[in-house]
């Protein structure tokens, strides 16, 4: 099964192109799209960008949100979707700041699902890695923490596209 | 006519990259540079970032300084002439910074012009949402607002070109 | 000789990238490695992260601990090495805040030894300036330096890869 990694930074394009990799996907598979949503709405900016994103999707997939506990959320999805993941960063966070969750835990889990699935996944993350390092402790902590993760996704994806002002840009294929 | 997107990082080499780009141009068409320079030079610090890149110019380009009035700006230089508009950046900072202009106006503009412009243009950008989020809520606007430029130029682009290092990577070519 | 320059965000996946290339070009050459450790042990966290590193490396390598003098360092090394200097980044750092070292000076003796040695090299480095301008001077100090850095060592190197997400993609060969 096809594993798709799109990475990038804000604003750079990677929901619109991850939305038409599982567009097309769905299309020739004659499958549906299941969007996980991993963004909480903790605020209204928040609120926001996730209704920006919403207004994006095709009226039709059907929408699933979810907290911290994103493996339990993917495992009651049924086989015959596309499943679309936006996005591991908000996955992170949510799991970071939430004290009930093992995040080491639930990380290997997700890697676990993911290695085995046989759905098509399509997800998308961001890359904070580019800057000047942070001085505040925390978001050094997120910074290594989502690099590490990105590398495992990678890993195991069969295509990881880095996006930038819009332009998708292959650095692995299958 | 050919539209070229230069998109880095801070000291990436992007600047003389376009800088080339624009005296390849003119010299196989004939036709000078015009140099849009869209810094405004606020204060000291400013003044010498200008300075550094003024000296690296060939003194015959013709140089033009704008503030947030780029498309105005750009309407009146005659036909004859390779344009480098360096940066989209700054010009941002400008415009969100300046009470009196309208941004998406402004912006909607100067797309209306790169897409209709019998122009060869060279324009330089920066990329500036690979890090973590920031804390302040002005700056989370400006990398959306950024990242948003930057895919409506690179739409409407027929190259866009990633420097890292100094080393130009071809994203998009027509 | 090849110089390598490995270029990328924090935990792309850099150094173990630049470890593969440092092993396979020792192998083949028959000749040991010899890995040139930047960081400066200030704090605890600092520790952690040499210590996660040097947790990966092969136990016969040679390991070499150097401050800001590394041209000196660098000059001492026997000439049947393979050499991977890993990081330009926290050298620049150690360099800018030792009061005794005269940046300019140090940094252009280092691209001379660079441009005349008879090792194979293999540089890593960060990539800091895919984000919002630092309020910071100083950050914003470290980000010209950097970026100046990696385009002096871009340009004399024979091979530069970025990383991202742990995936190697060629930006420059020989």
């Amino acid at each position: 099964m096809n594993k798709y990694l799109v990475i990038g930074g804000v604003r750079s394009g990677k929901s619109r192109y991850a939305e038409q990799l599982a567009q097309q996907h769905a299309l020739s598979d004659g499958l549906n799209v299941v969007y996980v949503a991993t963004a909480e709405a903790f605020d209204n900016e928040m609120k926001e960008r996730i209704c920006h994103h919403k207004r994006s999707r095709p009226k039709h997939w059907q929408t699933i949100e979810t907290g911290p506990e994103l493996v339990n959320t993917l495992s009651k999805i049924d086989r015959q979707a596309v499943i679309l993941v936006d996005c591991l960063t908000v996955w992170l966070n949510n799991c970071l700041y939430y004290d009930a969750i093992n995040w080491q835990l639930e990380k290997s889990q997700f890697l676990k699902w993911l290695e085995t699935t046989e759905h098509t996944v399509i997800m998308v993350t961001n890359e904070v890695g580019f800057s000047i390092t942070p001085d505040n402790p925390l978001a050094r902590q997120f910074a290594d923490e989502q690099g590490w993760l990105n590398q495992g996704v990678a890993a195991l994806a069969s295509n990881v596209t880095f996006t930038i002002a819009g332009i998708p840009h292959a650095i692995k294929q299958h």
